[in-house]
């Protein structure tokens, strides 16, 4: 067994009309407990969603993406220290973790447990696909799921079996993301040579001209991740942070 | 090829003197940049640390635990919004990442591509240990790996060949993180099963008697990780946080 198998990945956004039996998926959930977690605390949570109506509940918090009506299942990964707190405090323990670094290691500890979960799913042939959304729109999935204080959802994930085998998204070079002894930070050469195949690729130019933009960095921060939105979130985030418990 | 692997796993933090070579290390962080990350951006770096007077420099971010000098190497995961702001500033676009979401993504994208190093790395024999204490001194960090603006350290791993098998620990059953439908809260007697087994164990009463505490809950909240510790490093993160340029 070698990791080349984790290099053929692909993010898979079209699934079979198949259910992925629930030993299964609480098998692979089991699998990713073993990932790393802090001091072994296992800060997460994961809410599995099946029920048509409760896919629906959450599409909007998703913006509509098709895919979280269409997946047989939708995971959504939360930070979680209201179970941890409880037991401290059925244990006469004071606990102090209702602020911003607590916060911070519970998110770690769910994405770790987010992405071992993909890849044991993936080892196991099903397809998995991130929806971002979540950090824009918390205030809504925390209402759909009923999410207590000192929860937060961070990431959620569609699966299902594959219906589409698509290309490998390109990858910048490894010489982009890999600096050895301290950071080497990039003159405006380095960054031309790094995002040239990126820019000279077929389909990236035609999301330029499709857009109407000059440059492709123009469909990301005119389109795709604007800084109205990205300030938007930011203060939504923050708020529901807070009301979350996590105060800072 | 099966999950089951990754059911075997263990953190490892003692490692054989024997180096791991730079084309097996690159080529384990290719792999792990073929995870998903947002919109493609692979907002994300890693500093390589193998030179012993540079892990000494890193040593006191991490409380000098000893892992840190002895390991062949220590990884250090940053979000990383340097680059790709640079792409667009030469490409005519104007970037709105200087903000806490866009904080957030890169640091999503920044654990899933460790957590999928990580993974690699064990897949092909080696062993890996997260540290942390990262998001406690990053100050120190960006001080000692010359991280620019919109670079910010979020975790750190130390990397090598096994010099030890120690026990898996053990983890909480998979209905205390796994929630149906929607998240079901736990009562006082849902806690106790559930955090039952970990009390018993030995080496868990072991911690509570050296330590003279009355629960092992008392343990995490009065020893490990203290309501004052945390607090403390909230506001350095935070500080830390919007001196790299993520402001809000």
């Amino acid at each position: 067994m070698d990791s080349q198998i984790l290099r053929q990945r692909r993010t898979i956004r079209k699934y079979k009309d198949k259910d992925i039996p629930q030993s299964l998926l609480n098998s692979l959930l089991q699998t990713a407990a073993q990932a790393s977690t802090t001091g072994n605390m296992q800060l997460y949570s994961v809410i599995v969603t099946r029920d048509a109506e409760k896919k629906k509940a959450l599409a909007p918090a998703h913006f509509n993406q098709p895919m979280v009506t269409a997946a047989p299942v939708v995971l959504t990964f939360c930070a979680d220290f209201n179970r941890f707190v409880k037991w401290c405090e059925l244990r006469n323990a004071k606990p102090g973790y209702d602020n911003f670094q607590s916060f911070l290691t519970a998110t770690l500890d769910a994405v770790i447990f987010t992405q071992q979960f993909c890849t044991a799913a993936e080892l196991e042939g099903l397809g998995i696909c991130y929806l971002g959304t979540t950090t824009y729109n918390p205030d809504m999935i925390i209402k759909a799921l009923s999410l207590p204080k000192l929860v937060m959802p961070v990431t959620t994930i569609t699966a299902g079996y594959p219906d589409d085998m698509p290309q490998q998204p390109d990858r910048l070079p490894s010489c982009a993301y890999i600096h050895e002894e301290q950071y080497n930070d990039y003159d405006g050469k380095a960054i031309d040579s790094l995002y040239a195949p990126k820019e000279a690729l077929p389909e990236n130019r035609g999301y330029v001209e499709e857009n109407g933009k000059e440059t492709l960095a123009q469909v990301f921060t005119d389109i795709r991740y604007t800084k109205q939105n990205n300030e938007i979130f930011s203060v939504k985030f923050l708020e529901t942070l807070k009301s979350q418990g996590f105060d800072f």
